[in-house]
């Protein structure tokens, strides 16, 4: 099995750093337009392998030639939010790198999955999705797992339980627009509700949705442990076979009345990439924050789509 | 088990993630002048712990009360070797920061163990060891793990076999004046020296004498995979009491022929820190390298000494 | 850390194993009458732990000055219940045995926590508590765990997704007065009623309800890597101070209706044992199915209790 | 990827065990005669697979239609040694069930790698070579990953030091004529000679030598942990083509002045199995122990050979 990882920037990075201490991938090809970089992290990375006792091999270049027959691409590349940029603001400069990738990727590993990271997540996925002409199985945005798993740190910090005990879901656009599912959380199997009352929760909500922003502020520039974290478990379910049910950027044609875009939506990951999208059966409130979650998405796809076209 | 890790760039964070994955501690304070830093570096890793699944608790700050207790200590504070800069112009700078590091993490935690990362490594031990007052098996550097690695990286790469069967030691100090010990090198028990020539042998150990700035001229800036892997090791060691045989800056009294300094040599390591120094049978070459590396570090001891004192 | 496991058969080997290769405790105490099994397996392991990497020292025997000062005891001791016998047939023999060992690991370990995995489960807890005259936080039962870990395999089996994404919780009884909480039972945030009709369920609950009895069928001799594995579970919360919240046998003073018994409720499990019992907010049916679990549970107690007192 | 495993008793079962918790296959098939065995085997494990967290999928039958298009297959079929038992008495009634596996699994499994494990290991491994008709780098026998472990383990229990830093290599046939190589043991790059004098490493090799007797005459039956680890260690090289160097029972063709037979020597491990026999540079005591190994491995084939030929 071999990985690419398209951008080798801190997120890039670390989800080469994630899969190769996984050990379950032969190769990592890890590119960016910063060859030095993407070498001197790729020979890092290697340094530490027997330290950690992994025996992928991750290799680092700018040229394309590396990544020829990966089996699953991590398209991580794109400029950074900086701080008070909002995410919307790097759709001109970042749809017009995320289609030079994939069109470069899907030349050397036309077979290939891909899993977009880029942001703003939902739209970058379109764009790869485009871009490629590949079936909407094979490509989908990591933006869920992170929320999710933000969400369930900060339930961590408030209740002191273990995080393998907290089980949630959120669905939606990534940020702002997110669908939370407070119905849907547990802790050991207790509904949240039961043990934190609604206004706290929006609190740990709104806190959720803003996580980015809230490290962006702190440190003048983006997360990466977490993100990183987040695509290198997807990477880990398509390799494996898993069928793990993990939220993603997904196409969806009619699912929670949704179509013709990726939202995320809950889905079973494994390999081939998306074999079902899970339909949760939602109530009225959670269908109606989906369905403007949707029609954010909607806007910032036509505002992509009436940019000028003039990518590299 | 509490850790603090002392600075929050690249080398320090990597510490921190690398422990708290390994979810043998309960808390890690990570502590760095540039408070924002810290606290979105442990804020980015426990929303990563949802997705590893570790409950370890990591708290950022630039004061040292959240240090409180702490049972082992890595100090990775000092400035970055630039490109070009060798490792003892940062000998005047460094010295005042690990001298003011170490004052802050023994007011604090008076039992801890302090795990040296800054450079010029030796000296910097030196200093740790000076300003804490500690008894010498709680003082040590790490150099010795991370040069191991980089050279059974290099050897990985000459062989193709996996880093798990390739058996390493490298002692002296960190860097140029490395002690290489080419006979003490085995792959899957097979002397390298069967597998080698000398002539390519010696390139490799001159890369990895080098390895540090090889890193650099490809980035731009300093590694920190595998220092950061390294230094966790080492804490991996203490915290389990395993009694690793590894590599470590530790204080000599007459082994190897050397006393009254830090010197990378093998220590058997686990609960209290240093258990015992491993003195290997050296031949003359060895033995002179040995002797040669000894007078290196003495010579960088005594400009420290040299120094205006007047750190903060 | 030191844990002792009592009773050297399938279950307490498996124990020993599972937690050996976490490596978080630094001995093991092996115990059987059987001196030369006890021997056989310690040594066993050990000689497995160079391959798993594990330093974990693992040490049989049948006197109990092996296992002096240990922070956690697992008791497997007893007879396993043969094909046709009923967990209750167990009774006299087992509360024999389950006083004889409480009482020798106690004064060995007077500060140890108690989790006891024989059976007839709830009352071999009862038993272990009444003899060490320990707080109730420090003895609890393991069946919880090794039930949902069977509902949650038989899910997958069902649905073919993966187990990481199952999450469910099993209270009462061990065995045929289980409590079932089909409601609060999920698949990735699925509610699995929403996945599986009601027939089907009931039959797959009432499999895990006979779990123990299927493989004794298939086998003639009861199972062990998930009883063995779900009692490691619970050590390693303990050991790491993890606050998991799991199912175990704890005793009860008033939680869901019920008092002076051991019966499977989720606990808060860390240091010094279990931290707080979990109430969830059961409906009319489970409250009821959970009083009758109490019932059954009571009723073996009195069985025991009126049992003629004669144990070594 | 998809292993069988062919024998589910303690060894059998321990290699399914420890692979299904890599969680680097798919599927394993454990095949028994005793069908109720493999089955509930097979159960249990699954049912520890939700605790453990791995989602290979583990079936056990008596009919080899399970084990269809196996990548690896380990045999562990035969007789376990009983107290008093040679190995060599077990002759005449393992080759029969060893070649009666083998052709059953090579008509579902043509491309398969085949391990063995079944004893007398060196002559067995050569009865599945010559059945199976496979080219012999995908015919390979595990005893070295097994002498070698105990070995270690040993060396730990006298020195007190990591199993992880203790690096060795025993070559030869399995058991009493097994060839040592104290030259090639170190501890932490250390010669073992230097710390552990002629006369008490004799007396640790000696017990490694009758490490399987030891363990039956404690437990009146053969040892499962470290034997199954080993295959596992075995089968991970292969699965994830790591290139591993470890010791297996080989057919050599001129290496070690051997030829025509299976005996233990360090290989290059991974995809397609045997990529490399690894020579050591032997001294004169040494090579010549290896002759006496080799000479006792021909004996026993000769009595294979000279055995009537029966085998259902």
């Amino acid at each position: 099995m071999k990985l690419t990882v398209v951008g080798a920037g801190n997120v890039g990075a670390t989800v080469a750093e994630c899969v190769a201490r996984m050990d379950i991938v032969q190769n990592i090809a890890l590119i960016d337009i910063n060859e030095g970089v993407a070498q001197g992290k790729a020979l890092d990375l290697m340094e530490a392998a027997p330290i950690h006792g992994f025996d992928t091999v991750i290799e680092g270049g700018a040229d394309y030639g590396i990544t020829e027959g990966s089996d699953v691409t991590v398209i991580t590349a794109g400029l950074p939010r900086k701080p008070g940029m909002s995410r919307d603001d790097l759709l001109k400069v970042n749809s017009d790198i995320v289609s030079s990738v994939t069109r470069q990727v899907v030349e050397k590993s036309p077979d290939t999955i891909l899993i977009v990271v880029s942001n703003p997540l939902d739209v970058m996925t379109y764009v790869a999705y485009m871009e490629s002409g590949f079936p909407s199985q094979r490509v989908m945005g990591m933006a869920g797992v992170l929320d999710t798993a933000r969400y369930r740190a900060f339930l961590k910090m408030e209740l002191g339980v273990s995080v393998r005990d907290i089980n949630a879901m959120l669905l939606g656009g990534h940020g702002d627009s997110m669908t939370p599912l407070p119905r849907f959380t547990t802790i050991g199997s207790q509904p949240v509700t039961d043990l934190i009352d609604e206004a706290r929760l929006d609190e740990i909500i709104e806190r959720t949705k803003k996580g980015g922003g809230e490290i962006v502020g702190l440190m003048g520039t983006s997360a990466w442990y977490a993100p990183g974290a987040g695509a290198a478990e997807m990477v880990e379910a398509v390799v494996k076979d898993s069928n793990r049910v993990l939220p993603a950027a997904a196409w969806v044609t009619g699912q929670y009345g949704l179509e013709d875009l990726f939202i995320g939506v809950p889905v079973k990951l494994g390999k081939g990439g998306i074999k079902e999208i899970v339909e949760l059966d939602l109530n009225e409130k959670e269908a109606s924050d989906m369905q403007a979650s949707g029609a954010h998405v909607r806007e910032v796809i036509e505002a992509y789509q009436n940019l000028p076209k003039d990518e590299a």
